[in-house]
């Protein structure tokens, strides 16, 4: 039995999670762009879609409570607005991330730059992609691409490692480069965080798709929360 | 209205909800003693415990479901059901911060101690109060206690700036401390996010209540998830 009123607003609600988690993502470059590029100018940006997206979680919020409310929906509706609802708070808080790698950059700002890390820009790469495709296998129910986001989370974890390890060896070896090698170690710390959070969404969307649960079937890595692929 | 079955199911997710809760302050507790006294023998329940979280955390997230479905609650029922959802999230996350610092623990046990810490335990205590009080707040729709809760993450983020300097300067000045401040240090992270994550609680429990939104309504502090009172 389809209704249609319940149907527009799924897609309208579906319209403002890919709109949110756009702006998130564009968040996520304008404040890497800030840090490797030192431009200073785009930090602002981030602030202000900050704002945006924060209202835009409210809005969500209560766009899933009308429609179970209303619609009293079926078991697979209920069970996607209910990872709607999660997936909203996952995409505020990346973009909270984002806000802390652009207060990151104000610091590194302030100093001469230590050094290009190249493992910056390309953890940054990844973790949007990642943000991107687990809200599009969310909204489109891709359950294929959802575990491929998984996959791509154990790639973010072992570049954090490797920027910890040569970032280490900066702070030990020179005592000037303490306070701007531990600035981008937490940069490389909130971006594995927003990977997390792209993880987070892709195990929704598998919940919602096979109405199974993936999350905590195996050991965990450091600091992983998902495990590494067998 | 009154359906005896759906109250009786309401309240089996509260103490669902508070014995997870439960069970993530000990993790933390023990993650912090082995930090603080170098008691390695505490490691294991951590992560003991942190399976046992998981697993609760897939039942609650199927009982909210399962509540919604048979029962098509009222506005402020479902609003707390989709409350109970979020907050589930928010308490397994913090059971993985626990985690975070049980491994840090590890390393931390295999060099000299840097030096007494007194921020670290003041900062646990804070974290654990908040990760009891704000999940009391939610089952028992407190509000006032909520906001409470919300007020302490200040002092929390206050501490974690204050060790952050301290650790630095330790860095700074002697080389050999790079490693063993570096994880101190994401040990107050790790203590800041279970504050994050407690905030969160504080703040649905208030939604919960009041129907109205208190996040987002002000400026944020550096890397805090909640303004600072006024």
């Amino acid at each position: 039995m389809m209704d249609r009123h319940f149907d527009e607003n799924l897609q309208a609600l579906k319209y403002q999670l890919m709109k949110m988690g756009a702006l998130a993502e564009v968040m996520i470059a304008d404040a890497i762009k800030a840090v490797v590029e030192r431009n200073e100018e785009v930090i602002p940006a981030v602030y202000e879609h900050e704002t945006q997206v924060n209202l835009m979680q409210v809005e969500i919020d209560e766009a899933c409570l009308t429609q179970i409310a209303l619609h009293q929906p079926a078991a697979g509706d209920l069970r996607f607005i209910m990872g709607a609802a999660k997936a909203n708070a996952d995409v505020e808080r990346l973009a909270d991330e984002a806000l802390n790698i652009a207060q990151r950059a104000k610091t590194l700002l302030k100093a001469p730059p230590l050094k290009p890390f190249e493992i910056i820009p390309e953890m940054a790469m990844i973790a949007r992609g990642m943000v991107r495709d687990s809200l599009h296998a969310f909204v489109n129910r891709n359950a294929y691409l959802a575990k491929e986001v998984l996959l791509r989370d154990d790639r973010l974890d072992d570049l954090k490692d490797a920027i910890a390890v040569e970032l280490t060896d900066y702070m030990t070896r020179d005592s000037t480069a303490v306070v701007r090698a531990l600035n981008l170690l937490l940069v490389s710390r909130y971006l594995e965080r927003i990977g997390d959070h792209a993880t987070n969404i892709a195990e929704i969307s598998i919940f919602v798709v096979e109405g199974r649960d993936v999350r905590h079937h195996a050991d965990k890595k450091t600091e992983s929360r998902f495990p590494s692929a067998e």
